[in-house]
């Protein structure tokens, strides 16, 4: 399996991602999902990717010469020569149905979906930075302020912490944080997800970031994190009273039934209804 | 949707569920998703079930009859008349595949997955407490002091508190509040999943219990919960430190590559390799 999120702020773009691959339990190996496109001062690209490895390799291998034609003047446009982030992706998508004209028929026939998920962020000069969730069959959607981030692959375990935590005015680096939270909640919970992670975050408007890091067991920042969270996270349930049920306490707020639905009907023998 | 987690602790157990019901997302109703089966000192089990509402239903109601069959004796065998969990919970298997028997082929042919999740604990006079987890061939497994929980339904948001807190020696009500934090996580998560809650916690070697209610947003002890758990979670969060790039703070452990892997390699024209 594979847990990506990419988050798009005010102040810039954070990307992370695992590295765990497995085909079956028993055959688990490391792979590098994300990958950073950049053109010092003119344009600055990431893309993550989830699902099928095959199908993702050859969309990542042929993204690099993929065109699609300008509806006006009918150039070709490439990653590295579209005008706004909206023709780059347009190009990704195309580059998903080359593989799918490729291999779908064969993976098909295999028994096997053709399935793979996609993010891609980045600026290119001219425009503000652009967030876009990429699927299967090539289409996409992007990110708004409503809807901050997005996540691939084993998705549920981390995200409450980004619900909690993220507005586009989150700054930088506690996104990043929350970023790594949502990644350890996801660790712990999924063996199919592992590290080392790779983080990237930029800063809007700079078309380059130097913010680009691998992170193993052996990262001190990481390392911390994961166990202040673990710790903290005790201390804080620990610090909630546990419920009441004879009402001797007057500290703790009471169990009491509501006054619509009423407590459970028991059933006390065979012959008992259950409406 | 539906979650509902069941707890098997030295001191007793703890079942909790929700009770929102859906078929397709604009029809959305209210389900109570417990049962209790209780004959005060002689035999006290819960059941809670998750999957097609139909079938839940049916096997909830011929569950009241149904019968298997003493290997020596050729005695019917009930719910009521088991002296073990073991064959209790093997009535309530006998159960599921009578509606299976009855339904399957036209909710096959219908295009409808047969489709329900049973988690079934309690004790009956002469053993100890057992907890079972009831799948859609009416096969089962028993929880142990390893995995002192199950869960069915949406259990992914709920799941890492669970792991975090209980063991068997967990006290019965740090348990009853660590079940409905996990509740609490999973109400925030998934629209699917809705109250009021049913909560039962139950003390090893009763029989019966008083502890039996039902929790709905007005309850004092739920909303202190889910209101402290939220902004606590929140002070953790911002009490850890963001991390730290350009090594300007002694106080902060760095982001620095690990030896072996290093940091990601960026593309920087068509031209590139990617490997």
């Amino acid at each position: 399996m594979t847990y990506c999120v990419a988050i798009k702020l005010n102040a810039g773009l954070v990307f992370l991602s695992d590295s765990r691959t497995n085909a079956g339990l028993d055959q688990i190996s490391s792979f590098r999902k994300m990958i950073v496109y950049e053109k010092a001062g003119e344009r600055f690209m990431v893309l993550l990717s989830a699902g099928n490895l095959s199908i993702s390799q050859s969309v990542r291998e042929i993204l690099q010469t993929e065109q699609i034609k300008n509806g006006e003047s009918g150039e070709p446009i490439t990653i590295w020569n579209a005008t706004s982030m909206f023709d780059a992706v347009r190009v990704l998508g195309a580059a998903v149905r080359h593989v799918h004209e490729r291999d779908g028929a064969a993976l098909q026939s295999a028994g096997v979906e053709f399935n793979v998920s996609i993010l891609f962020g980045g600026q290119i000069q001219g425009e503000g930075m652009r967030l876009f969730q990429v699927y299967s069959a090539g289409n996409f959607i992007e990110a708004t302020s409503e809807t901050p981030y997005f996540q691939v692959g084993e998705s549920k375990y981390g995200k409450p912490v980004l619900d909690r935590v993220l507005t586009p005015e989150t700054p930088l680096n506690e996104a990043a944080k929350c970023a790594l939270v949502s990644m350890d909640s996801t660790l712990k919970s999924n063996l199919s997800v592992g590290l080392p992670l790779d983080l990237v975050v930029y800063e809007v408007g700079r078309f380059a970031t130097d913010k680009l890091i691998c992170i193993d067991e052996h990262n001190p920042y990481f390392r911390m994190l994961h166990d202040s969270w673990g710790q903290k996270l005790r201390q804080v349930f620990d610090s909630i009273e546990d419920p009441a049920w004879n009402g001797g306490s007057t500290q703790v707020p009471l169990m009491v039934p509501p006054a619509r639905s009423g407590p459970l009907k028991k059933i006390t023998n065979p012959l008992d209804k259950l409406i």
